[in-house]
């Protein structure tokens, strides 16, 4: 895929978004002009995904400062970004870095200013990813050297690169394998309610990677039944303390991992480590709409889009969107520095610059 | 609800049978009148459930003697029938009986002898489960007792009146709960891939029980954030060790309740109870079509059925039916006779005749 997931127009000024709720069925691109825009896109989940969103929200506030680059109109961008949505730290990481650049200058140059943050960030974002691949393809290049046959991973929602720029975030060692010729298949979590395992199914689909979608209570199951090698997933925040908050359903696959002695991988850019966190109960988990449960929208035999029901109209439906695996549950975290232990001492030794 | 979802027609020999398939949507019963309609509405899981399908295909039985009572034409019928669907052991313990009783008999006589043993043998299934809701509700009254609030209980799938005949296994002790006044909410896994717990959610809003439904993904949040009080299952079939194999997805949430400390049970009539199995990696686990991971039906917005899929034309589906909870992981087994712990000795206990 040339395209990234995010792209500034040709214009230089708006963004291009792959709409990820019309995937995989349809490829569709759409212009955002406006800061509203950016909020509307990320909170239907337009774009999605911990490093996505961070970037597109610091957009979203150059396209604010377009409009209005005082001090109140920042101040207001940047609180109607951060509402959008909670849980992942790259959001709040991202605005509150581009926020900085703009105050810094005074207003007039403060648009230009943001811009060149953002690009700057970004480029971090996609070397981080490339970094995780390179500090990830070890992990399966031992299990190949171990046993013959393909290394099996198994993923759950979706951190490739419609969830980054380039790359991803758990998938990027499953790309690097792949590219450096060792065998790979995914088992990839069906994901509900959104079902972004379709997402992952698509990108690797397009990658040419073999991979089987189970429904996600078949996970535990496979990892039990040793059809499963390796787990990787990303992360929406992870604490100093190593404990991985991602997708509702991750808690859930940590403990059939660690059942099963199955090593259990976060891929964490550092952009998405909340160094300010110890306790991980304290993570703020996104409730989403129960629709997100109720409808599932797909393609009918006519080819024609629509949206089901699949239950009564009237059953009562909770909605978190993040689970907490705590970091006694997680093998390793692979950040752009290198793998460590996932601990409070694991990653300021990559991180020295943390310590307070 | 008055009607079973199975019950002799007025002829009195033809079977009626709710088509579970068109559940929660629509109410509508077929009439099963040949071995081959009842094979088809096995397999394509128009009953479903373990007791139920055991009663299905005992009548499934007398059906096919009605046309052919020879020796030969019984066994073909009871091959046939055994074919359908692997896991569940109900379906090979009603049928095994049916055939004896027939067996016992000259031709010309054993189609009534076979009607008489279902007959029997749907009564006893019945009594079971009623008294599987007897010694279940001790356990809901218990944490009534010990805290305020509803009784929040967790079940996964389907395992009420529609998977028996009347009252349920996991769901026996709720209603009889609910109808004794302890308040009860239940958590509803949604249990893809077939979206039983749809079924569930149908049943508990037509007798008034509040319930929430929950993205499979969901249920480890939950027990890990201490919402859930109890976890009740069914099983398709438990080795005398105590391990109890259910609808895939069941051991993920067991190894959840294990790390919640919450008390995980399953409910378990002895005709779900394998006595000749001791080591559950033996227990064949029944692979189902991919389209119904690929596959989604409902309701769209004009009140059409339609079947929709979400995910890409060409991925690659595994469909496991079925799990294997460990007996370590099982806090308990509620019987018709009582409950016991999840091992040899506690069966043995209740069911002293299976002493080997």
């Amino acid at each position: 895929m040339s395209r990234r997931p995010l792209q500034l127009a040709t214009d230089g000024w708006s963004v291009e978004i792959i709409d990820q709720t019309r995937l995989p069925h349809e490829l569709v691109v759409q212009r955002l002009g406006t800061l509203d825009a950016v909020v509307e896109a990320i909170g239907t989940m337009q774009v999605r995904g911990a490093p996505l969103i961070g970037i597109t929200a610091g957009y979203g506030l150059c396209l604010a400062l377009m409009t209005d680059d005082s001090d109140a109109g920042l101040a207001d961008a940047v609180q109607a970004l951060l509402a959008t949505r909670p849980t992942a730290v790259n959001l709040a990481h991202v605005v509150g870095r581009v926020r900085d650049a703009a105050r810094a200058e005074i207003r007039g140059r403060r648009t230009a200013a943001a811009y060149r943050a953002v690009a700057a960030l970004a480029e971090l974002e996609v070397s981080a990813c490339r970094a995780i691949g390179d500090h990830g393809l070890p992990l399966l290049e031992a299990i190949a050297r171990r046993r013959p046959g393909p290394v099996r991973v198994l993923t759950h929602c979706n951190a490739g690169w419609l969830a980054t720029l380039e790359h991803g975030t758990a998938l990027a060692p499953v790309y690097r394998a792949h590219g450096n010729g060792v065998p790979v298949e995914v088992w990839v979590d069906e994901t509900r309610p959104r079902s972004q395992g379709w997402l992952t199914a698509w990108e690797l689909g397009g990658a040419g990677i073999p991979h089987t979608v189970v429904a996600d209570g078949m996970a535990a199951h496979l990892l039990q039944r040793e059809q499963v090698d390796l787990v990787l997933v990303g992360t929406d925040r992870t604490t100093r303390a190593g404990d991985v908050c991602n997708k509702i359903g991750t808690y859930g696959v940590a403990l059939a991992a660690a059942a099963a002695k199955v090593p259990f991988y976060a891929a964490v850019p550092s952009t998405s480590i909340d160094w300010a966190l110890t306790d991980w109960k304290t993570i703020p988990i996104e409730e989403r709409s129960a629709d997100e449960v109720r409808l599932v929208r797909g393609r009918d035999q006519e080819g024609h889009l629509r949206t089901v029901r699949p239950g009564p109209e009237d059953s009562q439906v909770r909605n978190a969107a993040f689970d907490v695996t705590p970091a006694r549950l997680v093998t390793g975290l692979i950040t752009e520095r290198g793998i460590c232990r996932a601990t409070r001492r694991g990653l300021l030794g990559l991180f020295p610059e943390q310590q307070r």
